[in-house]
Formats: C-alpha cells, structure tokens, sequence
C-alpha cells in the first residue's frame, strides 16, 4: 500500500509526506490528533489533518522561536508559553540557565499526553521543575496577569478555530499589561508568502500596544513555502544586543541558530518590509 | 477534471501544484520540455517533468543568483552564463550598466524558444544587443578560455543527466581559467537540508582551484525545502564590499533582495557549515 499524507494549506499548492505508518488516530474535546510516521521526516504530529511539526525539522522552528527573544532579555527569569503542547519550545527554554519558572498555557491536555507518548525527546522537558502546566484557554489565564513575565512565546496553532483570539487586539493588550517592562512577545504567524490579511493585522494591533515590531523568519522545510514568520514586539528592546558568552553556550546546543541568525532572521524578502511597517 | 502536477524531488517529500491548463508539451533532442499554468504559482516550466521555475517567484531565485556576485564585483563587464536559457538570469543581469557583453550557453534550443513564447517577460531579454547566445555544450565552450570573463554563473539543472559535468572539477578547471584574476563564479547547487553528497564534493573541488568557497541561500517556495543553496568561489573578493550607491539602484528594481541580503544570505543553518568547511 502507497499511502500519503496530503496537506493543501494554501489552495493548488499541495505537500505530501509518504505515510510508513499511522502510529496514533484520535480525538480530543479540541480537534483529531494524529501522529504517523513518514518515510522521509520521522515522525508527524497532526491536528485537524494539519501538520505541526515532523521529528526531523522540527529543531528549526523550536530553535528560532525561543532563542532570539531570550537571548536579547538581558535575564529571562520567567517565560510564559502560549500553546506549545508538544514541549518542544519549553526544551529550548530550559537550555537558559537565567530560566527560572515557565508556565505553559495549552488548552488541550490530550496533545501533551500524545506527545509525551510519541516524541518523548520533546516531551520530556514538563518533568522539569521549573514547569509549570496550566491547562486551559491561554487568553484568560493572562487577562489578570501583571509585571509577571520576562518572555511571552506564541506557539499556538494558526488563526483559524480556538487560536484565533491569540491574533487579536485584546490578546495583545493583556500580553503587554502581563510583561515587565523590558518584556519581550514573540509569536509564529505564518508565512509573508502567504500571508493573506493576517500578518498586517497582527503588526497593527501590536505597534498600538508595543514601541517595535518586527518580524523575522527561518526556514522550515516541511511548512507550507518552506519560510516560516515570527512576530517581535517589544518596547526598545534591540534585538541584536546579546551576551556572546550566552549565545555561545546556547549555540554549542543548536543544530540551526548561529550567532548570526540573531541579525539574519530579521532581514526579510523585500516584498514584504510593508507588511511590518 | 481536478488535475494535480507532482514533483518528488526528494523520495517521500511531493510538492504538488493544481493545474488549471497545459500549455506546451513537447520533447527536445534534450528533454521533455512542458509549460503549465496553475493555480496558485502562475505559469510553471518542467524539463523532463521537474520544476524549473514558476512565474510566481522565479523572481526569488533569479535576484539572487546574480546580485550578490555582480554587486560584489567592482565592475563586471563581461558575464557568462552557464545554461539560464529561459532569460531570467539574463533579465537580471542586464539591469547593471556596468556589464558590457553576456554569453549564455544554453545546450537545448528549444528551451530557449519556449520560454519565449510562454514566458515573454523573461524571454524579452534575449533581444538585448550585449547578449549572445552560444548553443551547444558549455564545458567545451568554457575550456578554450581564458581571461576572458569578470563573472560566470551556474544556471543549470540539477546534477542528473546532461548537466553531471558542470558540477565536476574539471569543469571548475575551465571556469577558474576562464576568469579574470578577481573573477567570480557562482552556481545553484540545490539545498542543504537535502544535499545528499552533491554539496561536499563541489566544494572539495572548488576549494582546489579557488582560494575562497562558500555557501549562500534563498528562501524559493516551490523549491523542494523551500530554502535553495547557491556556491560562491573566487579568489580573495570578499562578498561584502559592495558599492553602495549602485546596490541601491537595483534594490530599487527588486522584491526579494535587499541590502541585507548581501550578508545575511550567507548566514547558513548551524549543521550546514560543515558543508562548506
């Protein structure tokens, strides 16, 4: 049997993994959960049929979501993470010694339980003590936070269904009020080639709440265009100032971040300067 | 009738485009050679059923193929172009006034007669009086040689078939000849994330005729990974002094590339610099 798994992300463009098995099927109060082994990318997580990462490129993404933004805070004692299930991000996380506490915000439990099951080098991180689980509507376990965080980090599925609160305006408002005052956002929020409204959208309702935003990229082979987006919102935190005696420590560990992608990152096709101006 | 093209580039990875028409079926002494529309990326050429390029971002790949050597060539007047018988490399080369005379060897024809019907917008640049179109095979070309050209660029297929012998050493024997003493070279050489062996042995041989080799990138969205590598050689030119005021005209001409770029795209992935070292 000649079995693959399709994905049309954006209508006529189509990518599709080679399925060697299907290791898990099934279905939380939230969304179809799924996990197959693919013949070229390990192992895949699927939510809705959508991809959200394969075991082989998904070091990408965690590196460059979390890297950048703790190693410009000077000291990121506490680190909330919005989404994030899978426990990749929070593996990156607790490479900081600075770390102190992280609290992740997921709204479906069953996604950590699978996880933990299938991608246990990612799913290892919760048993660190420094983790703390909440489950939950991420939204609401913020609204009443205040000066609590160093980092917020969006790692959340993308605008459509459930996550769609986490790209509006109100979102951001009690992300600002929840970060000190030389707190860093950063957020995933697709690709600039295929951006349709959503990446203006963001940009605007962020600039009202932060001094700087900006967006900075990897890439990601198996994401739809292979370019994947990261928003950055900060008041007059310069991103390219960092400790290189951290960075070196951090880098040592990475399989994709270099000194220079803290600078690399941000510069952006030119097509799409306007989507973050 | 929902018509799909699929590529599998890589065993177990498809890109697949939707088709909306097919335009042009036709084989060459070559190859197989056909022109499709499709939904989302525009018209697409394949030769012998691969993508070359899609109108849609064909720009990507063909900004960055040129600017960054042309640019960091003090005055390049003469330029050669290995294969690029569809005319976008040319198209680009043509926007620096500096460059006085382009040979393209292009060894298929017909490719050359197809992308001007179906492609006119690259097509265009073939009615340039500086270009001259060489048919035939470009190592013979090349080998005879000698002082003759500021910049030549590797515009071919793949390493498969016909094109084997321009990724070989004898090959860089030529072209390091067939240069001016602050000559550059540079070629595609597909990606990093799925290099197999091409990668290494191409730097391996350009390292023994040059004295500076590296790797640069471009994010290409119908690209297999979507991230595409590109080899830079040459002797002692460094890729980052550039003049500024004429980077500036022909940003003004470009969407994707930037001033940035000329640094940033030759920040790789943290496991690919072993590919260059």
């Amino acid at each position: 049997m000649d079995l693959w798994f399709n994905e049309e992300f954006v209508p006529g463009l189509r990518v599709s993994f080679r399925v060697t098995k299907t290791l898990y099927q099934g279905k939380s109060r939230f969304q179809k959960i799924d996990v197959i082994e693919t013949e070229r990318f390990g192992r895949v997580l699927l939510l809705d049929g959508l991809t959200m990462f394969t075991s082989q490129d998904e070091f990408v993404y965690h590196e460059m979501i979390v890297h950048p933004p703790l190693l410009a805070h000077p000291n990121p004692k506490r680190v909330c993470v919005v989404g994030g299930g899978d426990g990749g991000v929070i593996r990156e996380i607790l490479k900081h010694p600075e770390v102190e506490s992280v609290v992740l915000c997921e709204i479906d439990e069953e996604v950590i339980r699978v996880c933990k099951e299938f991608f246990p080098d990612m799913g290892a991180s919760f048993s660190d003590p420094r983790v703390t689980v909440q489950i939950g509507d991420a939204a609401e376990y913020i609204r009443p936070q205040k000066d609590a965080f160093d980092v917020i980090l969006g790692d959340t599925t993308d605008p459509i269904g459930p996550a769609v609160v986490l790209f509006e305006e109100p979102f951001y408002v009690s992300v600002k009020k929840a970060l000190k005052p030389k707190g860093i956002f950063v957020a995933q929020i697709e690709s600039v080639f295929i951006y349709g409204d959503i990446i203006p959208k963001v940009t605007r309702a962020l600039r009202k709440n932060f001094q700087d935003c900006r967006l900075y990229g990897a890439t990601v082979p198996t994401y739809p265009t292979g370019y994947w987006n990261f928003v950055w919102a900060s008041d007059n935190v310069n991103p390219f100032d960092v400790n290189q005696e951290r960075q070196r420590r951090i880098c040592a560990t990475c399989r994709y971040y270099t000194p220079e992608h803290q600078r690399a990152a941000f510069v952006l096709p030119a097509f799409a300067a306007e989507l973050q101006a």
